[in-house]
């Protein structure tokens, strides 16, 4: 090590390298690694960009609206990593599957844990407003062997593109969200409304980062999904409408082309009456492939 | 371009190139060039560490913690940049200096603009705490020429670390602050006390970060300069007590090799008197060389 490393003096060129040296005793390894890491690109970004001390204040001042804007119901940091592809990345890695395997999309925020468990077919939209929907299909094994048993955990926006837990007092607790079990065929089905784009909070620093960038807050409609199965592993996810005026262009880069499933319009009343809704509906199949728990 | 990047969808492998394609219509170029360099290094840092979904809480918890932290009076962000060694880096990006000229180090927080224009050889030092200091040398060119009517900004911590601006009503104002100028032979003088080491604030998230890496949150005892000449460049930097006991680990990397002053003990009579002290007394010299204004 050269010896202004030992003296922990700053120059230009071995910046990182200074600071990273300074870091030897922490206590935690996995902490130390990771910030070897962190100060490395960081470094190397800001040798990459050269900002002015200006553009260096901007950034500085960013980052704090970024934190002070956050409270209990609002995570702008989360955005942040959002908007970034951060937080997609982040998911991809720790949701590695093998082939065949349905591919995994981040949680966002409206997940609730205590949704009520419904029986197989139930209508998840409590207040009849929407387009009616038929979501049906199977969840299976990496071998196409239907997986008995399958915890459904399903919530979506609605119409509007609102869910429940924006619009309480609005809209029904619980609506759009249930709970189904699959049997020994693997199906699941149930009915819903057709769910709408809707906007990521955008009055914040990450919403004008955001127009600064010319890109608009848009989420695509979509449907969420948490599948867990006893011997799988858990499979956190959605499904989107292709035929979304967003659907090139999720704010959070939620969207992969095995999740696009089809909604097809139906206009058969008779249609609609086998699975107990009026004309039209739109019917929408998809199947979920869950992959073995590693070493189950 | 693959067709994944035209719809906009997320891999793992092409995660950055995704989200960069998306800045595309970014109104500013300079933001563009910006965020392209930042989204890359993210996503080469994130792919390296892979972090857990925990440990992307907890940076995302770090993060809002630090800008929560942030008010009138203090701000976590810009010392987190000091600690990882991002101000000084970006200060050396934005002041390189032909070979031979005085380098620069971070302004620091406490610099006040209206500190008060002293004759040649005041003493900075109101309330006669401490031990007595003599400070002195040229500004000069880098032919080794003297700068006439050179402006020298000075200020420094007492003897206990502490800044006029941090104990105002136990400090006099203005206390160890003072403007001068040079006359035809660049020499500039004055008096202080010698100055003690001090801490940055550590009682936020940047001091456990600074105590998880088993760091300590000191700087080494210094003088601030901002030296201005007309047809030269300004120069913002410190000189340091090179045998202080953080002289090798400024917190926020801000020593040079360069900036090591040396402060002799004099314990005189004689010698006190002729610079207007009592013995024994800090002499300290130091020449500043100033680059000149390119295009000047
Ligand atoms: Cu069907
Ligand atoms: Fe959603
Ligand atoms: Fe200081």
């Amino acid at each position: 090590m050269p010896q202004d490393h030992e003296y922990g003096y700053f120059t230009e060129e071995d910046s990182a390298d200074v600071v990273i040296a300074r870091n030897a005793n922490a206590k935690d390894e996995r902490l130390k690694e990771i910030m070897a890491v962190l100060v490395r690109k960081l470094h190397e970004a800001v040798k990459e960009v050269e900002p002015t001390q200006e553009e260096w204040f901007r950034a500085i001042l960013f980052l704090t609206e970024t934190g002070q804007i956050c409270n209990e119901w609002r995570q702008e940091y989360i955005l942040l990593s959002d908007v970034l592809g951060v937080s997609m990345l982040v998911d991809a890695i720790n949701n590695r599957k093998p082939s065949g395997a349905s591919e995994s999309t981040v949680l966002g925020p409206f997940h609730v844990d205590d949704a009520p468990e419904l029986p197989m077919g139930a209508d998840i939209c409590l207040d009849q407003k929407g387009e009616p929907m038929f979501v049906h299909g199977h969840i299976l094994d990496t071998k196409g062997n239907p997986v008995e048993n399958a915890k459904i955990d399903v919530w979506q926006a609605n119409d509007e593109g609102f869910y429940d837990v924006q619009q309480k007092g609005i809209q029904p607790d619980f609506n759009l969200r249930g709970v189904f079990r699959t049997g020994a065929d693997g199906r699941y089905w149930f009915r819903g409304v057709k769910p709408k784009y809707y906007p990521i909070p955008d009055d914040g620093p990450v919403g004008k980062l955001l127009g600064a960038l010319g890109r608009h807050p848009y989420r695509p409609a979509h449907l969420h999904y948490i599948i867990t199965a006893e011997g799988f592993e858990p499979l956190t996810t959605h499904i989107f409408d292709p035929d979304d005026p967003y659907i090139n262009s999720d704010a959070v880069f939620g969207v992969k082309k095995s999740l696009l499933a089809e909604f097809v319009k139906i206009d058969d009343a008779a249609a609609a009456k086998t699975v107990g809704l009026a004309a039209p509906y739109y019917d929408v199949e998809f199947d979920f492939v869950l992959a073995r728990r590693k070493g189950a």
